[in-house]
């Protein structure tokens, strides 16, 4: 906590790598591509599964669990999935090590699978191959369940929470009876996703569905949320997809219909991960560290005693603890921080780098006057107030807060959109006013892949409830019927 | 549904098996000894987590997450760890996948790791290598973390829960500054490990240590909590390792302490599996089907209408919607089961098959009477009462059932165990009455070894607060200064 961090101007790059190690989130491990989750960062993941599980679970899901490995065979039936992930696959061969004789632990070549075993990068494959024996008449649909777990990705780039080989998710995999039913159920997990986002991690989203390009590989269609950065890159924050029949079919997945026909079943995914703590970051945080929405802060107040001896720390303690059980009454979680290693102002930094929501802070003459001093944590404005309703008062501090980071979140997403009518422009935007560029794209893949290589903007998605409108596409001047969202994304 | 279980008397393990299957609780995968977790067995898990977990809190333990694979090297720094998990190894050897050109998918020669990746069987050595980074002074300690967590273990003779390649559990690995705080903690966690078997899970656990032999590779001491199966086997429910500073030794941990000398940091590890859902089961489950304890049943009451029009089954409903909202206020999980696809017979076998405490069933006389058919799962006792006051009399029940599985339990335990005085004898109660066997030991691992060999029964534990007493080995006429536990066990 000694030395603040590099400002977001100066670079925001190396400003989000200092936070995540100042503020005790994460670490890059020994192992390459894979990060150790700190007990704080861990925390933070915790509020934000216990919320989404709710959710789930609101919306008629169920928690299931399935193997860490996939077969290579089952991993290759869907053409396109397989092509999608087949160059980032940790593959297991072999199932022992042994002594070499001179002391060295080597692998037995001897113990050699007869198949190897892909560590999932997703489930479709193993879940599709299981429902087959779960799933004979439209009385076993809708078949609505979801599994966290970790899954691995070998990147060769690798990003604390925002990009590693091993991360950790949920993956929803649904069945049903109708394209329809699956349709709506890709549509209301988008929803939860977005819900989340707004609600919990007070990041403003945009929902709109991928083009054919950026699909996840084996969907129809692949909806998403997109959240913008205080850098003015985009960040996929969730996705939701219609599977159509694909994985029925590569995995024999038949069900008889209420006409007594049998069909193939339609399937949805849809998947949200550890890297949603790097969009919470990145959305929030100024140069003094991280900036907390309270409903997902692992300490929401903090209790800091400013003292000039045991005595006056005995008599402020007493006051303390008192507040401590009064905030857990209102179910606010707080800390009374009261070692004695450390002076107050290395506490406050210590705090404010954490993103504490809510500083308290009480010395001598407010055990006289009955006040305290209180501090919000998003705006660091500082005041001192009576002690009489603190509670509430804290409660409703706690609510503004929440609000007042959603709301600045938004107003800098708005601030950062912009409509563009040329190729210049654009381009001129990107570099000068990063953001959403909102323009006409003939909708061809050509296009898409020539401004990404030309540049690195990709398609975000086609916004749901998109306005239909006469226009030309910015590059070939093609005729569009409407505008679809581009930035420089994460 | 359609017919009962193989008995427990016939073939125990053949009833175990078709438990597991008919309470839809786990499947053998595709993949060789990898299990799928289904939804209803995996609710189980999930309250054994939130209970386990808030205990895990409540002594001051943080989750956290490490990495999923280790390397090689690390793996192989602590010899007597490396040569216990080293036959039973997953290994990844490559990262990528590739097309071979005539549309098969191969595992790309080019994208060989040049060190081999352990998938994690446990997780010492990459936490202890991490630690190495957080341990400098004696004001970073104790260091109390947990993590939830897949681990594998190679295994060639699965069954479901209690074996199997892949599983979940906890591990918690502590850093501290003295052996003494080390061995409190190893204590500690074991009493917590006990306390759950006993006031979640209703089973009964004999605290101990285990010998030498039977220790955990790099550990000291392992303390462990053994529970009594049934069919007289023991079952090692939960165990908690006091490791010395074997690991801090092997990853070079040091600390500066008080007195500003360095020194190596001691540590502790300990872990419950889904093992542990075997166990809940093979301890009080029927041969009508699973018995659960209320405290972990994923449905605590089950709600069945008996009616003969759809009118009669809109006034039931009307009751039993009552119903629901009473007992969840009360926090009693309650499900109403108006489907209209299935009898009510088939409904009362399956909830019988899925253990679910309380069954309460209403029909057409109950309407007019004001009563209801209330019949408990483990005794299978029913009788009809009023419906006054019926939420705190469902209350009182489920602790009353509680706790009476718990006694049944113990009292089963107290009538297998034996204390034996000669090796005929052992043999003789081994065969005749299995259970626990209480006798006189030389303290050997060769004794351990023959007696292993010669009737398949291991030391189970050396009791904590054991009786000293003078006596002589049954096998070997030596002086022994205290009796130890055998059994066959799982």
């Amino acid at each position: 906590m000694s030395k603040g961090l590099t400002s977001r101007n100066e670079d925001y790059s190396q400003w989000y790598n200092e936070l995540v190690a100042k503020a005790d989130m994460a670490e890059h491990s020994a192992v390459r591509g894979c990060m150790v989750i700190k007990p704080y960062g861990y925390a933070i993941w915790e509020n934000m599964q216990a919320a989404l599980d709710k959710m789930f679970k609101d919306t008629g899901h169920s928690n299931a669990y399935f193997p860490l490995f996939i077969p290579k065979s089952f991993f290759s039936k869907e053409a396109s999935h397989v092509e999608g992930f087949a160059t980032e696959c940790a593959v297991v061969t072999h199932y022992r090590l042994k002594n070499d004789g001179n002391g060295n632990i080597i692998v037995d070549e001897e113990a050699k699978l007869e198949e190897e075993l892909i560590v999932r990068p997703t489930s479709e494959t193993i879940i599709w191959n299981t429902y087959k024996g779960w799933i004979q008449s439209y009385r076993d649909l809708p078949l609505l369940i979801n599994q966290w777990a970790n899954v691995v990705r070998w990147e060769m780039r690798t990003r604390l929470f925002l990009r590693t080989a091993e991360f950790l998710w949920q993956e929803g995999h649904t069945a049903h009876a109708t394209s329809q039913e699956a349709i709506e159920e890709t549509e209301r997990m988008l929803e939860v996703y977005a819900d989340f986002a707004e609600n919990w991690m007070a990041v403003p989203v945009i929902r709109g569905r991928k083009t054919a390009t950026e699909r996840f590989a084996g969907a129809l269609d692949t909806y998403c949320i997109e959240a913008l950065m205080q850098d003015g890159k985009a960040l996929q924050a969730g996705t939701s997809h219609f599977l159509g029949q694909n994985f029925a079919k590569a995995f024999d997945v038949k069900f008889t219909n209420k006409e007594g026909k049998l069909d193939y079943v339609w399937a949805t995914s849809w998947g949200v991960s550890t890297r949603l703590i790097g969009a919470l970051i990145m959305a929030h945080s100024d140069d003094f560290g991280l900036i907390l929405p309270p409903k997902l802060a692992p300490i929401q107040v903090v209790i800091v005693p400013i003292y000039r001896s045991d005595e006056e720390l005995d008599k402020i303690s007493e006051v303390a603890n008192g507040l401590v059980k009064q905030l857990k009454l209102k179910n606010i979680s707080v800390k009374f921080d009261d070692r004695d290693t450390q002076r107050p102002g290395f506490k406050f930094a210590e705090y404010e780098m954490k993103g504490v929501p809510v500083r308290l802070a009480i010395g001598g003459r407010d055990l006289e006057n009955g006040t305290i001093e209180i501090a919000r944590r998003d705006t660091r404005e500082k005041q001192t107030i009576s002690r009489e309703n603190l509670d509430t008062y804290i409660g409703n501090l706690l609510t503004d807060i929440q609000q007042s980071i959603y709301n600045k979140a938004l107003k800098f997403r708005e601030e950062s959109t912009h409509e563009v009518n040329s190729y210049d422009e654009f381009k001129h935007i990107l570099d000068e006013k990063p953001g959403f560029i909102s323009a006409h794209w003939d909708g061809t893949p050509e296009t898409e892949k020539q401004i990404k290589e030309e540049t690195k903007a990709t398609i975000r998605c086609i916004p749901l409830n998109n306005k239909q409108e006469q226009g030309k596409c910015i590059v070939t001047g093609k005729p569009s019927t409407q505008r679809v969202l581009f930035a420089r994304a994460y």
